[in-house]
């Protein structure tokens, strides 16, 4: 324990304190790092942890540590213990704009999922053919808050909050020809949506909108 | 109406289609033209009608129109009616870390009440002071969202995201020194909010924040 | 003549050379220069000459060499001669996402019309509520080209594209919060919409949009 | 097909709804979701479909499914059927200002010739030296619409502006030193090209500038 | 003296360790530190002093004690001794992009004439209509140096650089439609020109230009 | 007192806190809340407070609540009460490179001061004429901490740390010519000296460089 | 010598005029450059030479030379000669807010020892849990400096500046989601802290926080 | 050679119109087709032909058409034919802040060498120390023209020109910390040097700078 305090101080009672688990941010740390938190995780069997923005190589290291945890590669995101807890609270609908927003689109579903809510995914539903998404429009009514996941031009949040009467969390993701500026333009188109009602989060922080959106959808 | 026409096409179906009133977005548009959208309001009492960001002319413009309407001249926001309706859904408290920030907060307050949420507003809580923001922490542990609303280094949101177990609609403000960029650095400060559970809105965006606390508390 | 010389080489040949008419950007420029402009302007009848971005006094001052001149002061373009060529080619429709935007929509309404295309203007028809722009859609199918004026989000311009087969000309407008950064996120949208088809323009630039929307919908 | 739907909703609506056939976007996509489109495509020889932004591991996806697809590597664009449609409508001249330009000047030719025009390419003509471009004067005089991609100053646009009637689609490319910053450069000064009739599409993207430029000469 | 000494330290030596005169740069400074600077300059009438970005007002004060200097309001500079240095070395040809450059161009090639050579002005020749430049080629091919002047997209100085021999200092200005940033879109198209042969300064620093035009000029 | 509290929460404690008087920043508030706040210091005059950032209308409003406080119009500055306090620590250097700068170095010295430390200015010692620096050495290595305040290029504070073995506080200021960006280009020098160092405030915050001073040279 | 005089000049007397010793950024240098002033360094054993931003191979090639340097991989720094020196002057306390700023506070806290100070090292105490960093107050309070290593929100050293009378040393680190823009958002969040007494570093500039958290706790 | 015009137009009359020979810039090109571009050079051993921006695979590429081409690796450059031709003009000194800088420095020098002039090159002379600049003083006062290489601050053109008659050409280098943004904060500081007489180009282009020297000290 004296070496995983040299490089961490798990927040133990983040749990009680907010009510939600706790997550560790993979991206810049070590594989002895991850590997030593996994390992100390393993104690506290009782919350749920989340490993986010896992490489390959980390996810390997999680693993050796809880080798029955879950994991999602395309997410890049592991969760332990496995089971997904019963759901409460209203629907969380995420939409992904297009295809290569998935991953994106996955870490958000999969964590609110962990964090207890419902979920539903829709994908590849641009601005650019209107009829897509308004062909979901029923099961967008139907929910307590709904994730949207997209990049280039970022428009289709600003678009389904002017339809539906529940918040929308926005997430711009990097994906785009060169003035997207890796995920700028969608996140600017974003913050200035027309339609009020529109939460903005990080550049391709599902994590963020998943976490975000199941304290928006709690009982 | 012909003339209104030519300028504004009013959205009277969208207090049914979402759920909540019109606003009107003063900013840009000419004293005529305001006071035409304020004269076309008069017919139909039965909904709220917001007025954003009025300059003192504007205010004066659809004052003319509608002599009752509430008015605060801080927060460049008019209602109409006047009479506050019935609150209903969770309690929506609104914090200004400055005194500078407190006529964003005032008009994130306003329409949140006006689009029927109870309020609550705490002032001048910056984090140069943590004591200060901890003394309100039960007040805050009550509320169904919270707006914090903050400019300079914008550090205010992510320190209460960390306390409660609600979400944050998070506000930056234009007010700081030269390399607060006009609200740029509070804007990505948020935007990168450590703790989980930000949402982040426009600018000096008062209305926005307030509308999307209003959803997010909703009953 | 010798002190025009001094400030300005007006290109004569320029209607030959490219088949449209000058225009002279007043704004940078001094009265006296302005004014200069006009009266040299006055012995050549047989082409239409456009001033732009135009203020007051700078209208006084072409006003002044030619008191015949059309005057559009929201949209600040004086026209000389003042008489509308019959127009040719295809139809050109101008559409304002909002009421703020009316003034650039205008400019560019205008010069294309002065550059001998019929034209439409549609207003107020933002991305918020998808009915209004949807409710104008056989107008928009019988265009050549439509040229689509936003701020904010600057949504539309893609979203119109999606809609129809003719090429969209997306001026973005410097209305709106702070994080629109004066028109910058509007541009990176535009820029950025998903759906192909979209030509963007400077922004507020509605002379370059009504000049490269009668181009594209010449004879 | 269920499979298909997981990733990507093909519109397949959308050659009759504005005239142009579908293109596949690769760039973010797995190889997987790539070769279950292609797939899919091939139950619709009666339209072209377009694969851009394909590296040469989504060439092999894609070619093996549709063996028989037009491909060029240097572009990274298939084309599925293969033969060119019979040429209707304007001429469409694509110009690259210089040598690296080229990739994306042929990806905007073959979408253009894909989407039914005749085109021409013209080569290595920047600005540093005029009389290269000046000595095309003729052919560019013919074309209905002239694309011109440069990079470094992207200057060129401007210039070609200047010396024609017809519209001229921008596109900057990310070519050049520091200061070009990935294309940002050439971008803006696109965006202030003097002479008007200068429109402008994202960074590197021939797919898009070759649409517009298809649809300005259509017939 | 002593009152001087707490606002300015004058560098009496700049002239004979450099070979040119001090410059005041009067923006940011006080009409009293001007008046104080202009009173303490009386005293070396041997060497020329300029005051640069001069205010009216700061014109006024600097009139005030030497009541005998040079004063071109358009350009916001004078100069004391008033009469022009005989001019040494090579010709400095000035050119302005456009009328709305005229106020920097006037400021560079007065600092030039003061510091001591041949000056040329040459007016309103930008790169829309190519054939105002080619016409003064004579004229720039004789010439130590050329200055380009030029706002919008600042294109002038690269073509200028392609046709003669001798390098080209080129101005960005902040004139120009919304994205031209203030002169920032001019400012990167110069440093990026494909023609080499471009030194590039500061936005709307004419003084800086015929400065360093001076000293490459210089015998 | 009850208004007070509307708007402001006065951080008493601060002072036996952290060491160091309360400032109160006046920019965007009221001229009532900074008269309120003025009257409400006037009942704890065992603590310097100082008012920053103080417009004309805000000293007088703060001068008619505490008369006899201190003010420094050029600095926009007041301190109450008035004397200042019997210096303690080491020497606290402030350095203004150019003229222009003069405002902030003022602002700077006087908190400096106000906080308890002895200080000394030297205007006027730009990088252009290193001698004037240098003649200063001697100064300059007797401080416990040297403030530099520059603008433009804001290369000042990196030569002074090369020269000296104490700390170096730089405060870029807003003055230039454009591509300066109001002191972006300063703040980015400084943040790159080369001489280690240098500890960065922000642009124009003369207030926050003499706090940062003074607690370096604190006993 | 000849050879390395032809890359390098070594500032021999830098020791002396500074009082502190010379550092080696070998990021940009050859791994010859770095092997031949790693020999010339070993001539001079009585001042420390640190080699900064050190990849493995860099270090390697300074162990060629030094073979009894003090080595820290996960910093990139060497130091030799290796034993550190005696502790004089103030307590310097380093504190990473997250596990992945362990790097940089490293380098940060090294450079502070080798050049003679008393340090000590706080890991992953972020503001989303601020008990974490409250838990430290003591030992906080105990420093002459404090240095704050903080990406993402990078909020953390304006919360630590408000508990404690010293001042802090902020450096920012380039971890965090796409908004954090390789550090930017932390860089200008420190610059607008709202407490004072916050001292900026340059991103990931972990070298230059412990030289200047030196400079400022020197006896 | 119908190959070589599918991607090359040479300039082949360039070295008549602007007196100074071609230069291939290699990036972004393949190697076929610089290798196509070197052997078509072969037919003109007359005039000097330069291959800049050229990896070692680039280099490979040019030396099997031109196996006795001069070739510098470090810098990227060859040059055909070899010899060095006679200097004629002034003399053009190159300085490198840095050991890093070394790369683009000496590209500079290798390009004025071969355009004809008389070249020195200075190594680590940065602002940090600024004796060793100082003690180069009488060299660099016999130069035409200085060219100074910096990263990081860029400080050094700056006071380089404050100490000479001379002009002085900038180069910004991408060398440096996070905040150095790529070259983008070395090059700011060069356009805002304090001293009048720096001619900045762009960032990490030698070639360009090496250019513009030449034509400056050309006889």
């Amino acid at each position: 324990m004296t070496d995983l305090e040299s490089y961490a101080d798990l927040d133990l009672g983040r749990s009680e304190r907010r009510g939600y688990p706790e997550a560790v941010y993979c991206a810049g740390k070590t594989l002895e790092q991850v590997a030593g938190i996994a390992a100390a995780v393993r104690s506290r069997p009782d919350v749920v942890t989340l490993f986010t923005r896992a490489s390959p190589a980390h996810a390997e290291a999680v693993l050796g540590a809880l080798p029955d945890a879950f994991h999602d590669p395309a997410a890049g995101l592991l969760a332990w213990p496995a089971p997904v807890p019963a759901p409460r609270g209203g629907l969380v609908v995420v939409v992904a704009a297009g295809t290569s927003d998935l991953p994106v689109a996955r870490e958000s579903m999969l964590t609110a999922r962990y964090l207890g809510r419902e979920t539903r995914l829709v994908v590849d539903v641009g601005v650019a053919g209107l009829h897509r998404i308004v062909s979901h429009l029923e099961m967008l009514r139907r929910a307590r808050v709904v994730v949207v996941v997209a990049g280039m031009d970022g428009a289709l949040p600003g678009v389904v909050a002017g339809l539906i009467a529940a918040p929308v969390v926005a997430v711009p993701t990097s994906v785009g020809y060169g003035a997207a500026f890796e995920g700028l333009a969608a996140l600017l188109t974003m913050l200035n949506a027309c339609a009020p009602g529109v939460a903005v989060v990080n550049i391709d922080n599902g994590y963020g909108a998943g976490h975000l959106a199941a304290q928006i959808a709690a009982p």
